[in-house]
């Protein structure tokens, strides 16, 4: 039910001696002050149990051929306060209802000089804050292009940081812990290779950014809906430890093109003692409009396999000949070419993927590689590299997909663009309508390289239109979006839930191309999973990548019951299992787990976290009284302890333990797990020693009949 | 009849003595020769009538990344000799069938220290050379980045040229007439204001680039088949009076993305002693390839008139409303909206201009203005701009085409893109259907402002892919194309003749800008319109443009019979009336000469030119033997005298002929003519006297009965 209480306050400023504004968190712990400083300069505070948290902050815009800008020289016209409480129902989520309960503050400033408005939207969360300028229609500021968005976020003291270096073009970063005042000596170091990245000062980061204070304060910069508009990066001043917001440019440097009337993003803080307060906020999606889409039936979670890990790992290959020094679609002739034997994408491996996900109860089954031009699909600036439509000589679209069907199972679409934009579009209706026509209705797409039209980045104003461009576009044609390279989410989901997934993170492949940190996982949901979804394709078994490809050196440094967490910690809407058939035929007993976990909630409860060490998380599958519970361990052995109080009261549950052995390691003895069922109730304390990189995953789940109790003994 | 003889000759250097290759043209007159200078480098040299006309000059491009570029250290494996000789037919064009008829000689050079081949051909016609480069499909040059094409013309002179600024953006100047050595002295002055315009250096000019040398030589550099490359300038170096090729950069300053087997496009050197040569030369059209399109009966030349100038002008205005700051399509009501009562697309003044092109005869009507978003139309990096199918509330899309229809008459679409390039793509196939729908069969495109992607300039590789892209897929829904503000045509319509039209150039609006030099349109010809057909937009009765918007005080430069002679010297399929009707209404007798004139030919004899100065030009109407003159005269008064030779022996002829009066001037009394009837047959000898910025228009017709010929008089 829908309450909402506005109260209306006109503050009418003659003499400009009233200048402090407050906004209270619904629970009082946080406290927003807005102001204006000398010179008319907007600010900001945030209090949280009456400690600064953002001191005074500055706020503005510095734009193009306009020496005022929007920095300085206001004078508040009004304001307006008001309530807003209200709970509504994503399509899949974490859980199944979400309050959007928030105090709102709307200063509206006007600059004299140039007798310009602004307004600034402050909605005060029980998790933390969000802002965002608004420029109404108005004479005076019509068309306008930002130099600099010049928004601050002031630290209050020298926190730990949990960041990726800043760059214009990828997130495929392992995160370097450490505090704010070494970000710049350890960015050299942070920045590991990657095929399309632009860095832009070594005092630079990425959201979303989580840090915590020396005195156990958790605090998390973000933004929300992002949509028309470049994406923000944060630069530190070092000295004052202040953070200022810093937009991904276009080809000359300008940083947005504007017209009344437009918003920028929400811009979040996120403020908590317990650090489980901001892996279950749900501002970023409270902070974008509603569902746009009518009809939203034909989106559904998805749990799939496919033809990829053997790719990513270099066992196989995404192409389909070696003869050619390169390709060009429409005048190479692909039938005629020599096979290179290693073409992974053909009938006969797809079906046998297509049967393995039949038999395992799995949805559907991806297949990248299948259409031509993946011989030389990415570095060379190529415009036409891709037509998303023809196959290769030995994948058959229409056998396939009378095959998936019969077997009850779909294939997932795989459109890699590699960073060529204008491409895309121009086949983007084709390429859509010939998913519709062959029975696919989730695409995976990728932008790997670097982006066309030369001079644009993945995180710049032009290529997030685009992006938004593909995401609308595919709802009208009912179909569901997985992005990956492109920008990271900001709950833009809630509007459209066709986007059901993106990467925009360093993702399971990384553990292929020389792994990623033990700990990695146990960062990631306090950052890349604050905006949406991630398909981090989990579940790799074989940790040894050179048993599938000797020259692959590479080690998954990640138990294999970490593993199994993760189809609970790193929320997804789209899970993938994502190893070899084979390789989960080996541990059918652990794959039992994946195959039972679902992919979509009614409830989820954050048990224990804490960024870069640990994170525990029981769900509540959908429709159902299953419970999924994951915990996944950072580089610390340790022990686990929780209780099931979430389960029903005065009822017996079994629940089927899959953890690390005692000795197992995720570089030394990843694959030495236990399985053990117990029975569980309401009081039963469970505990749990975890391995380093390591983890436990526990499928919950009533009994059929008292008969299944038998033999097993109850969990105190 | 197409007569083929290959020569193959195999050179094989074993010790790289033999360096010069030698081709000659058909008649004997022009020499090439090529060779390797010292270190290996590629040299041509241009010979005419045993003179050199461009000195030995070097070939070859920059690469980036590439020390060794393709430049220098190569050998020749191989040159393959060839004659051509066949004739084709346009679908339309200045004459009926077109010789093609060239000697070739095709080298393979080897770069050594690389191993890697390139191919230079060389086409040698009796007017003129065309050269081009090609990279073979070849493991050691697959992908590769040009940073300079550094193709150089060596001039044999300081010749007199007639250029125009290096510019990224535009050809809209006035033609200077200089020294080459005085390029750079007069380029300030050369550059008046344009809406998007990027220069590069003062001594870049555009092609085509006409010159003349001090012993009476013609020559001309231009380019043919402009695809997936980048637009060549020409900077000189004025010291050694120089030519290089100077491409147009993306926003990284690189010069062309490259993926073998490619060409560039080929580079010509028109030469020849009789000025007119260079105006009826074919080169650039028989270097493009054949006809693509199979079935051409769509393709139709049109005659029209249009809701245009009055906007030009400032009469009237392009947008509907001035109510609000700007417009966002979509979110704007324009039903609400308060007209600003000058919106000259409306359905009265739309039907005013119907009823004026079927009384007299006009195939269409051009209607700018009809679609919302006119209101910001420019200047503010809009991306969503227009969407090309919502009209106005006052433009009623079916009723129109529906009257339009029952006079017999078509309308001509208008795409203003204001540059915003990736909306036009996106909105490219609605757009095309929606006018097939509705009985739309010719688009005037346009690109005013700046390109977006930003960064992209009009000239550059990723533009001009989208302008080919246009093209082709308008063929596809049999849609024919006249683009302005787009790149400069290089005989592209030879393969796609459904590019009826380009601007690219000054034109006949500029008159209303300021004006434009009275000689002018005696220089297009030699420059412009070599590449293909301008929409010069003639016919302008009242030059006096105060009087159609006292706000304006512009005077268009030219006599009326200057404008008469137009239809007939600056070639085109697309011809528009371009003036108000109530103008031609006032001169009806003089208008009788538009409404008469054909706009498609079977033969064309230029009787005498000199660029700068005059053009006469004498045209058979196609399937008919009705033969139109026009004469174009500069600054200096003259007189014009040639014989009607080119007429059927022993027939007689009504000529009438619309002449300056003795008083006329361009600037004084540009509206003073005269209109005479004189019987001519192929021995009448013609004598005019022209006007400063004046000239001459004659329709010639075979009398119906000899009744018509009583009371003329016979020109002897």
């Amino acid at each position: 039910m829908k309450k909402y209480i506005a109260i209306t306050c006109m503050w009418l400023l003659m003499f400009g001696f009233v200048h402090a504004q407050e906004l209270t968190s619904p629970n009082g712990k946080l406290v927003m002050k807005f102001s204006l400083q000398n010179g008319g300069v907007p600010s900001y505070t945030l209090i949280y149990k009456q400690k600064d948290v953002v001191k005074p902050s500055k706020l503005g815009l510095e734009l193009k051929n306009d020496s005022k800008s929007l920095l300085g020289d206001f004078e508040i016209v009004n304001t307006k306060s008001s309530t807003f409480d209200d709970t509504w129902t994503p399509v899949w989520g974490e859980v199944k209802t979400i309050r959007n309960n928030y105090n709102e503050l709307e200063v509206t400033l006007n600059q004299k000089e140039t007798n310009r408005q602004i307004i600034i939207r402050f909605r005060l969360f029980n998790e933390g804050l969000g802002f965002r300028y608004e420029f109404p229609t108005q004479k005076n500021l019509n068309y306008f292009i930002i130099k600099e968005e010049r928004t601050q976020f002031a630290m209050a003291g020298n926190h730990t940081a949990f960041w990726i270096p800043g760059d214009y073009d990828t997130q495929e970063y392992d995160f370097t812990k450490s505090k704010l005042s070494e970000i710049s000596t350890l960015q050299a170091n942070a920045r590991s290779a990657n095929l399309a990245q632009t860095f832009f000062a070594t005092t630079g980061v990425q959201t979303s950014l989580m840090m915590k204070s020396d005195d156990g304060l958790y605090i998390n910069i973000h933004e929300a809906a992002l949509i028309n508009y470049s994406c923000m990066h944060l630069n530190l001043d070092e000295k004052n430890l202040i953070f200022e917001s810093w937009l991904t440019p276009d080809s000359h440097g300008e940083k947005g093109y504007m017209q009344s009337p437009c918003t920028s993003p929400w811009r979040t803080v996120m403020v908590s003692d317990d650090a489980r307060d901001i892996l279950s906020s749900k501002i970023t999606y409270n902070l974008n409009e509603p569902c746009k889409i009518a009809e939203t039936s034909w989106i559904k979670p998805v749990k799939y396999v496919g033809v990829w890990w053997e790719m990513i790992t270099g066992k196989s290959s995404w192409a389909y000949t070696d003869q050619y020094p390169s390709v060009q679609l429409g005048i190479t002739d692909f039938k005629s070419a020599k096979p290179n034997g290693k073409h992974a994408a053909n009938n006969a491996n797809v079906k046998k993927y297509i049967d393995f996900a039949a038999k395992h109860g799995f949805d559907a089954v991806l297949v990248e590689g299948w259409n031509i031009g993946w011989e030389d699909w990415f570095g060379n600036f190529k415009d036409y590299v891709f037509d998303f439509v023809t196959p290769y000589p030995d994948f058959n679209v229409q056998e396939l997909r009378d095959y998936a069907k019969s077997k009850g199972v779909k294939l997932i679409m795989h459109h890699e663009t590699s960073g060529a934009v204008r491409n895309y579009e121009r086949h983007l209706d084709t390429a859509y309508a010939f998913m519709k026509n062959n029975g696919y209705d989730a695409v995976k797409s990728g932008y790997v390289g670097n982006i066309l039209p030369i001079g644009e980045n993945h995180y710049s104003q032009w290529t997030i239109n685009h992006y938004q461009y593909a995401i609308e576009k595919a709802a009208q044609y009912k179909i569901m979006v997985n992005a990956h390279e492109a920008v990271r989410p900001t709950g833009i989901a809630r509007t459209y839930p066709n986007l059901i997934g993106n990467e925009s993170a360093r993702g399971t492949e990384y553990q292929s191309f020389g792994g990623s940190k033990p700990n990695h996982v146990t960062v990631l949901p306090f950052t890349r999973l604050l905006g949406g979804p991630m398909d981090y394709t989990p579940g790799i078994f074989e940790m040894d990548i050179s048993k599938l490809n000797p020259d692959n050196k590479s080690h998954v440094n990640s138990t294999l019951c970490n593993q199994l967490a993760l189809y609970v910690t790193m929320y997804s809407p789209l899970q993938m299992a994502a190893d070899l058939p084979e390789h989960y035929d080996r541990f059918a007993d652990a794959f039992q787990f994946i195959k039972d976990v679902a992919v979509d909630w009614d409830d989820s409860k954050y048990i224990e976290a804490e960024p870069g060490e640990y994170i525990t998380v029981a769900r509540k599958a959908k429709g159902s009284e299953k419970w999924f519970i994951g915990n996944v361990n950072g580089e610390q052995t340790r022990t686990s302890a929780f209780t099931f109080d979430f389960l029903n009261a005065d009822k017996k549950y079994i629940a089927t333990i899959y953890a690390d052995a005692s000795n197992a390691h995720y570089k030394t003895n990843p694959q030495a797990y236990t399985i053990r069922k117990v029975v569980v109730t309401n009081k039963s304390k469970f505990s749990q020693w975890c391995a380093a990189g390591g983890g436990y995953a526990i499928s919950v789940v009533e009994p059929a009949n008292a008969a299944d109790l038998k033999g097993l003994k109850i969990l105190k």
